[in-house]
């Protein structure tokens, strides 16, 4: 049996990920408690969190929006609006410059939907004036689907551009926003947003174990009997909770608990906007460093995100990514391989309970293994200080500096 | 933001219920660490808790047998194994005897997949010589489902002997023994038994997060191509931990780290054989001490789980359930609601982490809510004695007495 009197989180190693992530102690905590799916108290929490992420939004349920919980990874959030929301001969338009628009493909081949990928390189935005030609010549188009911060590189593609584009046309939008939902501002309405995907284990910081989806409840109830899947039945599991408050099967109750924490602790940052700050804090503190360092990033600025950043290989002999990972995972830090098909790169989130602090002691340890593998940082930059134990960010409350 | 001092499980109500359970402290204490999803260290852990899985059950993967593991609730493992393993002209005979029956076949008719139902009453087991005429006149039946413990009423249904009839007619037999596993021994080999389906949160004593998936490897591996869902295909499952130790999609981490403590404590507790002990003086303590009290159970005794018991509502106008409930659950105990769809009945569950002295103070509970309800308990018993803060249970090491 494991020592229980070991201080926990406080030596866990610090996740520079895309999820799941580095999460404040208390939210944690709050998973030491074991509540009924079926109770009132449950229940009333869960209501809690659907009508609070409406509130981060921007949005409310009297305006005509729900958040519909779903158990499992933001991948079945994205599956089931799908399976849920696409009529028998509906055809959906993907825009795909990555992985994640590569799985809504896939995903579409496996519930014999019908579509169409509009297909754009890793390093450039979706296109609004291609999908412009592609609904304009093909009216048998029902649905558009992007996906906003592209994780597989860390690019921003331009929801609210293709949104005018999708309404114009008077299709359905659905937009995978898991690596940015609660990071950066989304106006749904004004982007005619219809289903929203994100997770709990992201930007919101709380930990994995459901996802969720935010949609017109005009919108979900018109797509009554297209379901291709009783699990994924999106209907159905709002139906459940306006009935009795439940989730249809067994909710993960401590991953909701911890969620509640975690929303919480959202708005004592400052909501959006303060938890984006810390994010462009973390991002502009790794850019400048890992340029110091010698490293490239793979895009260009205005197409980066300040949730993930790609990084090219340094061009040398002497690296490799496997020896670079395991020597910063044996320093205290996990970093992320690259995912990529046209470049040598890997990744680094700055996204989760990390502060501009963890980012310079990251840097600083890069530093280091950069030296054991016998490639000098470059330009001579006087190395960030190590400011390991030290996760400071002034502008917050002492509160959240743990 | 609430208070981080209190002690957090001492004072949860207590679960008496099919699941989420009351779990050990140490069990969510485990899930106090962050663990990234990719790291080597995780994916360890991910390994160990397949294979200890198969221990459990008596198989191992040297012997052609994997755990497939599945975010989500035990439903998604269910409707995973049809969707991935029904071939498209295939059939699914199931046998229904409850709620957890009958969602098997909503499955089939969300998924497409043809099927036949073969009821029995909700108070009878499944009929093992119905299933031998019906697969004798149908050779098109592919597949043959049943519910082990069915804890709409917690009758326990014949796996063994159905699954004789099915290997008989060389069909695939798949298991849903979500309410058993790791409480009652399953010969999954003698009961030629191909997909045995369970989750985290039951008998295993660990969180809700995700279910599993035992199966032949051989047996799956066959499936190749039949999958409706890219979430559920558990092929592309298998293949993900064969390739590099990871989940897909996101897995739920804190969960996992909860399971690998929970399979500790069960060896802990002398595996399958202690932990069905436990339950088992649960289950008699409990109707013994309801019976005392007036109650009848739903089920003859022979056909009753030591899982989950139904009994029927008082025969008085004074009681109502949902005030039962309410008093039960002011007290500090959660009971369940009953399923059964001919009969007044409420459930009590014996399975988690809660002993035999828990169950007697339960028993002091109802005692209490009966005669504010007014309505006397019957028959002039004597009361169970009140051992509210004393869970003791002689037979376990005092590790486990928490």
């Amino acid at each position: 049996m494991k020592a229980q009197s070991e201080l926990p989180a406080s030596r866990d190693k610090l996740l520079f990920t895309p999820g799941p992530l580095t999460t404040s102690l208390s939210v944690k905590q709050a998973m030491l408690h074991d509540a009924g799916s079926w109770h009132h108290e449950f229940n009333a929490k869960v209501s809690w969190v659907r009508e609070r992420v409406l509130e981060i939004a921007g949005l409310s349920s009297q305006a005509g929006w729900e958040t519909i919980l779903l158990q499992g990874s933001g991948t079945y959030s994205v599956e089931a609006v799908f399976a849920t929301c696409v009529p028998p001969k509906g055809k959906v338009a993907v825009l795909a410059n990555g992985a994640y628009g590569e799985r809504m493909v896939l995903m579409l081949q496996y519930l014999a939907i019908d579509h169409v990928v509009l297909r754009t390189p890793e390093n450039t935005p979706n296109d609004p004036a291609a999908l412009d030609r592609t609904l304009t010549a093909d009216n048998s188009i029902t649905h558009v689907a992007i996906v906003h911060c592209e994780t597989t590189t860390g690019i921003l593609n331009p929801i609210l551009e293709v949104g005018r584009v999708v309404k114009r046309h008077s299709r359905v939008y659905v937009v995978d926003a898991m690596s940015s939902f609660g990071a950066m501002p989304i106006d749904l309405e004004g982007a005619g947003i219809d289903f929203l995907i994100s997770s709990a284990n992201k930007c919101l910081e709380g930990v994995p174990g459901f996802s969720f989806v935010i949609c017109r409840r005009d919108a979900l109830l018109a797509c009554q009997g297209y379901a291709r899947s009783l699990s994924f039945n999106l209907i159905d599991q709002f139906n459940g909770f306006e009935k009795n408050g439940q989730f249809r099967y067994t909710p993960p109750t401590h991953a909701i608990l911890a969620f509640e924490q975690a929303l919480l602790e959202l708005e004592q940052e400052g909501g959006v906007a303060g938890r984006g700050a810390r994010y462009q804090a973390n991002h502009e503190t790794l850019v400048n460093g890992m340029k110091q360092l010698g490293f490239r990033p793979y895009l260009e600025s205005p197409l980066q995100s300040y949730i993930i950043t790609s990084f090219c290989y340094p061009e040398s002999d002497k690296f490799t990514f496997s020896a670079f990972y395991r020597s910063l995972s044996d320093k205290g830090f996990i970093v992320y391989p690259g995912k990529i098909s046209q470049a040598n790169t890997f990744r680094i989130g700055s996204i989760g309970r990390v502060f501009p602090g963890d980012i310079e002691a990251l840097l600083a340890a890069i530093r280091s293994v950069l030296c054991e593998m016998g490639l000098d940082p470059s330009a001579g930059q006087p190395a960030p200080r190590a400011v390991r134990t030290n996760r400071h960010l002034k502008s917050l409350p002492s509160t959240l500096r743990k």
